[in-house]
């Protein structure tokens, strides 16, 4: 490869992000620098989150600058090394970018094994989403046995993590995703007890169906926010555990986001709502990586990706996650493994 | 006396309510029914809590009834026993109504010494105001010394012991409230650092300003939700609590409440929003009283309450409440003592 294609930022946009707020470009490919590493980018992360860093203004990481590479994660192979840990033929997880060539100084890469897991699961179950559901539902969510869970976005990345782990720890467990497909593969195939399809349902009923007159929620995993997060405040139980997590619902408002107008719900309930960013539990991802990985092995934890072709396509490609297009974890596959 | 007078609630009210909500009734006074007592009412306690109790649907107490007595806390004293725990000439603390004379079976009467305190601080920091402050400032906001806390509603009945309390924890204290008077009053006689006038302040660039570009709220003490809420939001530190104890703003919109359109905040700083409510706490108000005294003793919790006289006036006082003028603890002075 003598040249490198990729995505540049372009403009912040307004609402939802179109082609032209990146540039797409074709440079001369860059060389491992002196004690560093030259890595292939195989498949790109597509989250939810890259909305946000296109955004001006403080949060949890700095924005993508103007003109920057358009921040990603992916999972990669080491073309070329200078670097000591890491030998040509590595499989390496790092924040690549959006593009085919990267180079690293190989703080932050982590190595992985094609063995052990296909390696876009290394950018789901066994990435930051899966450690987004790992640690937001049990440390922050903190289910127990016989309560009852409901995830939204439950089809998604974060989403089917978080409901799997939920079932596995003994809690009854809804999910709420858009369609009918998405609902029966909540049901169907990763063991939720009962979805519902937001864009066909009623929440707020439905939530009361399966919860019965009395029943409310103990654990409430929010990836989206607006409405459906409205609906599920109605619907607490005394002592509830709201788990922030996202909002993609609101994350293309030109205007301000909607706030839970329902949020008055907690003082009745005596719940909380609690903010998280997997960054923070950086320390154990290794041993929830463990974890994970065995209950994979166990059949327990089933983990499917969305892979979407060619760098070419990476805008309309992240536009899917908030279509609601994706079913698992969305990946744009940019290289070939050999 | 041999009436009693009454107000019974007639409608419920949409918005703000009017005194045609109510029916003013006289009616024959009643007597001490067998092992129960007779109270002639001396004060009334004015809430913000009211407003939610003549709304029909769910929350944390049932709602009062159409044509049944408005319900309200009061302190008054013993005119007529057949019950062994109380003697005529006691003075009690019940849930009584807004009414001259009431009757109980002594179940939730608390005896309460006027020597010890004045009868109205019954009603406020000694009552369910100072209670719902300490127990939502300590056992759900948890402040450490040197930590930054900001309340809301500041200048009210529970704003004023839970700003006090802070300050007796070692925290720096800001206080929100309307008008130049309440807010001389926080930093001149409570010893609050720091007042913001909601009503004369941009909240947002006012906080700015005394927290400087990277400091950061600790604990959000929040009485009155909307705007101010979503001021402070913007503001927090890395792992802030929010008290949610009341949202007075929102409590007489027609129409839905305003949620924090900034609440993903909560996520970007680790942050928690949680719900309290007082009653939660019995068990534990006999020991908060009794430390609550002490500071009082030690001149480091100072009481103030703002009396309007006469029953008759009860719709007009209580608008007081949402009309934000009241400082301290709003009470209505029903009966003499003697």
């Amino acid at each position: 490869m003598t040249h490198n294609h990729l995505f540049r930022l372009a403009a912040r946009p307004v609402g939802i992000p179109t082609r032209s707020d990146w540039k797409f470009a074709e440079e001369p490919a860059p060389e491992a620098p002196p004690g560093g590493v030259l890595v292939k980018v195989l498949y790109l992360s597509l989250d939810p989150a890259m909305r946000g860093w296109m955004n001006e203004g403080k949060s949890y990481i700095a924005p993508v600058g103007i003109g920057e590479i358009m921040r990603a994660i992916g999972v990669g192979r080491v073309v070329e090394s200078h670097h000591a840990s890491f030998a040509v033929g590595d499989h390496v997880v790092g924040m690549f970018g959006v593009q085919e060539l990267a180079v690293s100084d190989g703080k932050g890469l982590t190595k992985v094994d094609p063995k052990l897991a296909r390696l876009p699961t290394y950018l789901g179950t066994l990435g930051m989403p899966g450690m987004t559901a790992y640690f937001g539902l049990l440390d922050v969510g903190k289910p127990r046995a016989g309560e009852t869970v409901v995830v939204s976005g439950a089809a998604g990345a974060v989403g089917t993590v978080a409901g799997q782990i939920a079932k596995i720890k003994g809690c009854r467990v809804i999910g709420i995703a858009g369609g009918a497909d998405k609902c029966r593969y909540l049901t169907g195939e990763l063991g939720f007890d009962e979805a519902i399809d937001y864009k066909a349902e009623d929440v707020k009923k439905a939530l009361r169906q399966h919860l019965g007159e009395k029943g409310g929620v103990d654990v409430y995993f929010d990836n989206v926010g607006g409405d459906v997060l409205d609906a599920v405040l109605t619907r607490l139980a005394r002592h509830a555990r709201i788990v922030i997590c996202g909002a993609i619902s609101q994350y293309n408002n030109a205007g301000p986001m909607k706030g839970p107008s329902n949020y008055m719900s907690l003082l009745v309930n005596r719940a909380s709502m609690t903010g998280m960013v997997v960054f923070d539990y950086a320390d154990r991802f290794a041993d929830a990586a463990r974890e994970m990985a065995g209950w994979m092995v166990d059949g327990k934890l089933k983990s499917r990706e969305d892979v979407v072709k060619g760098l070419e396509n990476f805008p309309e490609a992240l536009l899917k996650l908030f279509a609601g297009e994706n079913t698992g974890k969305l990946v744009l596959e940019v290289g070939t493994d050999a």
